[in-house]
């Protein structure tokens, strides 16, 4: 008998239907013998639609207030579920985040699960029942308020219930059928991945892949839990994010990210402490500063470039003109129109001119290099926005072969 | 300074802007120096859309889940009104029936206040916010699941809420202007009651005046907490439900209930214990009677009658029927289409021939009276369903000049 804790998203409770199927689902691995804790998030559209709500009785944010609101969405999903799993006759029972012992920050909207107590869980275990948990939320001991876990926070909760329970596996299910070698909706030619290291799927996440959230995968790896992502549509096996296998494939896949944005600062006089002056108003604003290049200097000036959640672009362009005028540097460029892309695979460790040959390939495509940044199984790119439909496709032929084969027999 | 708690129904916080008024009207309450506490229904429709997505996702019941289900309701709308107060500069916050330590019993979909904690909604006043308390809800101490109190419980939980915290007005926004002296939908002359006592409101509550329940009424009662029901959409004065004064009215109103439905017995043996034959049956399926009558026995044969609420007919004539066989019986006839009238006034006790009155007031319209009950503050006819718009108009001309005057300025 395994304990398994399965999470399924939005788009996976999205309607009454949608729910008996993610019942029926729950109920075979029930029948087959298995302890299961499932975690949901809230259904489809209705945490826009709060949001929206929300948006028409107040001005200003109240935080708080909101955390309370959103919470009711995987309240609602999960006591449909548990009414749906009901009905075909399996014991189950629903639990809020805070009933489930999710403990977390008290910062809310982006709350950082601290502990799981999970009491309530495991006696629902012990009693025979599947065990629903609200995801995305939890509470915070401190001010004993209800706080959310901010984007992703669903898989969070999965794999942190899954770590604290020890369970065996911890099934992601979502609207799509793994992780894949690219986006399948720019690679027509993407290929399911069967299996990927912690590692690779941390620098995937990382770099653009929103299959599965970069934190959920540190706790699998911190704790050594296997996870699976996988189709709620199909009977289908997904992706396996595990410890490596000792074979690695050079390149894994390709990631893509085309929500950031650029700053240039000009003319900037090459001396000590300009970097520090630019950079620590930005991090005091909240705004988290992903690739920075600074150009070799010539005659004492140099420029810095940085790029940004396209979201924070108002308040860094600000900050880097305010700080351009004290330093004295010679202006600020934004560029909102460019893409990264990514290649990772753990086996790059160990094989050299990778790096040459992504470069190559993207000037066979005449596709401008405009920004680089490396870490051991990732090398990312800045690319103009208009280059990156090509800019992945030409990489994902280029290294075709470097590529782990799709295991016989799967999708 | 006085401590107000202050109750909205579904209709006053039906959409972004029916909240925001409510939250003008709290914060106009707690600037003019007044501690406030708000208890808050599930926006509009919320609940009955709730109740639908259930009976999509389920074919039984499952009351555990139901009630984590629509809890979810009074969740979002006490957020949103939260939102809205601060959002006008004055400090709230928003609790669940949980939070508020609103203890019930175990009851699912039923469950009764056993006692409330209300500490966090102390120190929320304490720090000088207003706290908004969702209405309806609670937590079972026992099984630590949360509960919902049944129909008026939101009025239940703000009359409770304002004895445990001694307040000293419990405030009843609705959607209309009070408690009238008949039903304005049926009797075009219909007078706002400017004040009403416990006793009397228990009566028209229970004779089918659904502007307030009885069980918020008897709380107001135990606990001495005036109860002030007002409309959210004026700032009218409305109905007090307080200690009588010493002027008694004669009549204070007509109330009339056209929910129910009648069950006769015909050719019953009148012998001991044939009555509890009928009824204890009845009471074991969980049907509520209202009133019986027996006719006089002629020839130690006797007709027993009562009336249902029309939801629980079915059984009530199975039930009927199976006894009727037994104890020997001539037959069961059901009749849905009846209605019931009182007349509800205090003064009645020390003044006689009010019966009378009102028996020859329905005879000279030609209306039937087909049974009788009385208390000492009440009499209700039932009469055929088709004769309840002339019933109630004739009895509230015919006492017109017993009712209490409308206070002068008053609507």
């Amino acid at each position: 008998m395994s304990l398994i804790v399965q999470k399924y998203g939005g788009t996976s409770v999205g309607d009454a239907e949608l729910i008996r199927n993610v019942a029926r689902r729950v109920a075979d691995t029930y029948r087959a013998g298995n302890d299961v804790v499932v975690v949901v998030s809230a259904m489809g559209k209705t945490t826009d639609d709060l949001i929206d709500l929300a948006g028409r009785v107040a001005d200003r944010e109240h935080p708080r207030e909101m955390d309370m609101l959103l919470t009711a969405g995987e309240r609602i999903s999960g006591a449909l579920c548990a009414m749906a799993i009901e009905d075909l006759g399996v014991p189950a029972m629903s639990l809020t985040g805070s009933q489930a012992g999710i403990l977390t920050t008290a910062e809310h909207g982006q709350a950082e699960i601290v502990d799981i107590r999970g009491d309530r869980v495991r006696t629902g275990l012990t009693e025979g029942k599947v065990v629903i948990v609200a995801g995305f939320q939890g509470v915070s001991p401190d001010s004993k308020d209800v706080t959310t876990l901010g984007r992703g926070g669903s898989d969070a909760t999965a794999v942190a219930l899954a770590a604290a329970l020890d369970a065996d596996v911890c099934e992601i299910y979502t609207d799509v059928e793994g992780v894949y070698t690219a986006d399948p909706r720019i690679v027509a030619g993407a290929r399911k991945i069967d299996e990927i290291s912690y590692e690779e799927m941390l620098e995937m996440s990382v770099a653009g892949a929103g299959v599965l959230m970069a934190r959920s995968v540190e706790f699998g790896r911190r704790y050594g839990i296997p996870i699976h992502v996988r189709s709620s549509f199909t009977g289908d096996m997904g992706t396996w994010v595990k410890e490596a296998t000792l074979e690695e494939a050079i390149i894994r896949g390709i990631a893509h990210d085309s929500s950031e944005a650029k700053v240039t600062v000009h003319g900037v006089p090459d001396k000590p402490g300009v970097a520090a002056a630019l950079f620590e108003p930005l991090a005091a604003a909240g705004i988290n500063v992903d690739m920075i290049v600074q150009n070799v200097s010539r005659d004492g000036i140099t420029d810095i470039s940085f790029t940004v959640p396209a979201s924070s672009i108002e308040t860094a362009r600000d900050v880097a003109i305010s700080v351009s005028t004290d330093v004295g540097a010679g202006g600020v460029d934004v560029d909102e129109d460019i893409a990264k892309v990514s290649i990772v695979g753990a086996g790059m460790k160990s094989e050299s001119g990778i790096a040459a040959r992504m470069f190559r390939i993207l000037s066979e495509h005449r596709i401008n290099i405009e920004m680089i940044s490396t870490s051991p199984v990732r090398i990312s790119c800045v690319v103009a926005g208009s280059d990156l439909h090509e800019a992945v496709n030409s990489l994902h032929d280029g290294f075709e072969t470097e590529m782990a084969p799709a295991i016989e027999g799967a999708p």
